[in-house]
């Protein structure tokens, strides 16, 4: 046989169930990628739009799909037997990594790089907001009250601290220097740059670096030491005007020393789209925190129509790959 | 005499009442500035950082001033016999140039460029917010809610359009362009360019332009032809996603019919700086529109730091020409 006769026989027995809620457009454009090799659309076109996706695969289809498009259950990844590759459409596979979830040998790739520009413009929406006081104006909003809260803070001259700086940060320090602002980047590598950062730092400089900052915006990862980053020791390290963001993961920020500093003022606001834990308990003291912006975890998912447009590119790029053996984009694993 | 003789001679005879509120650094440089002009310093340095200056000048100080820095009281007016010069720190002198309050002669300038920025970015606060639902958001977590409204939007590839180009319409543009906007600027004479706008037309064009807009933003002067300029009719040429933001005076939109189109969901948003009348009554209904959001007339006075050292640099400068016989910058009459 030869390479592409092989490779022919090979993809006549794989196949591709595919989760995603397509239009007509974009399913001709998938059954085109996978050249000869099989796929099923199970996605439900009716959720495009919607911020909730469900991977829903019939049993059938469980046991030969050796390729699946989709944030399938992970408590179900055992009825996959012959699963070799799994495409997601959330940034986050820490669920599909996790021992034991998938065999070793199963690719897990995913949407990374299509959640850059939603996230990061809800922390630089959070960030003016903020500055200009604007949830306290929609709370005397609430009382149909016209009432002057005076000075107002602007990000042209501010130094911005990103702390993480993959395709998020990166992108939120863009957003920022385009208005005016110095930004400064926190990262495991220093010697990495990123593109919108002026200067990059390691973590051993959070502590220097916190006091210069007119704003904090954290976009690290869970882990164990990104647990409680910002504890209450740290907020003491910061101005009195500064506005601290998260749209990382809610275990960054240590939500007892949070609350105890925005009462004691010791910072100016503080922007939340991740809390811990998720959802924020009713009687979590937050809530109430005057100079305190909560937001239930809509920084990221599909808020911006062009989330979804680039989540089908990027799977539409690897089953073009998975067709013509070639290695596949944006692996995880 | 000699010219400069003759100046000295003439200098003697004016007083400057000066009613800013500076620092030691600022009295010191106004001395300067003012050469052999005598100076009376009656305003207050604890009114910095506040967002109400008040000029408050002694009667003797009234009958004897030449000029005046500061916003005067205009039913006082009549008091200055004297008054060759009025400088304001306000943008706007509509209440000094109205006849019969002046005498013709005197001059009126203002601090027109001191506000640009502070308005523009309290503009651009307020379509990020509306953008990503924040004060919605901020409204469920008064009721600590924890739920996801579903779609944002975004500046990026959206056209603002941008109603009245001068100072402060010019650099709104500018913040839009840089996040990825594309503006278009509507003015009386389009021939005119303006920084920050991409394509510039005639108010007869406005209809036209309004279904192409994805943010309409007004910042015109109150005039007989700007009421109303935004009525029931050109709320409906507006796009469904649209969002509308005022901060230039609230007659230029017809309340009713933005309350009407906001409650048919005719567009996505309005943010309003200004309305009709001020303060907001307490039984208009915008204040219960969910897609409302109100400030007080804040977007400009005094409430970023900046604004304050630009309209005491402004004053100075005159200060310094009114001294050396020159002609006045910002003049408005």
């Amino acid at each position: 046989m030869t390479e592409s006769n092989e490779r022919n026989a090979n993809n006549a027995n794989k196949l591709i169930v595919n989760c995603l809620p397509l239009t007509d457009e974009e399913r001709q454009a998938f059954v085109s990628a996978a050249g000869d090799v099989p796929q099923e659309f199970v996605g439900n076109p009716m959720e495009r739009g919607t911020m909730g996706w469900h991977a829903n695969v019939p049993s059938e289809l469980k046991e030969r799909a050796t390729a699946v498009i989709g944030n399938i259950d992970p408590a179900e990844c055992a009825q996959y037997p012959n699963l070799k590759w799994l495409q997601t459409w959330s940034a986050g596979v820490d669920r599909y990594v996790a021992p034991g979830v998938l065999p070793e040998l199963t690719h897990v790739t995913n949407a990374s790089g299509a959640y850059g520009q939603t996230v990061s413009e809800h922390l630089f929406a959070m960030m003016w907001a903020l500055m200009r006081n604007l949830p306290m104006y929609a709370r005397q909003q609430g009382e149909h009250r016209w009432h002057d809260l005076g000075r107002a803070l602007s990000p042209e001259g501010a130094t911005v601290l990103v702390v993480g700086t993959g395709d998020i940060g990166s992108h939120f320090a863009g957003l920022c220097k385009a208005v005016g602002a110095h930004t400064v980047g926190v990262r495991r590598n220093p010697a990495k740059s990123a593109d919108g950062i002026d200067e990059m730092h390691g973590f051993d400089e959070l502590d220097a670096l916190l006091p210069t900052a007119d704003v904090i915006a954290l976009v690290v990862p869970a882990a164990p030491d990104t647990f409680h980053l910002i504890d209450g020791r740290r907020l003491t390290l910061m101005k009195s005007t500064a506005i601290l963001l998260n749209a990382g993961r809610g275990t960054a920020v240590d939500p007892i020393a949070l609350t105890r500093a925005l009462s004691e003022d010791q910072l100016h606001g503080a922007g939340l789209d991740v809390t811990e834990p998720e959802p924020l308990p009713k009687d979590s003291p937050l809530w109430d925190e005057p100079h305190c912006l909560i937001t239930p975890h809509v920084a990221g998912g599909n808020h911006l129509e062009v989330t979804e447009r680039r989540i089908v590119a990027i799977a539409l790029e690897n089953v073009r790959r998975y067709a013509a053996g070639e290695a596949l984009t944006n692996v995880r694993r």
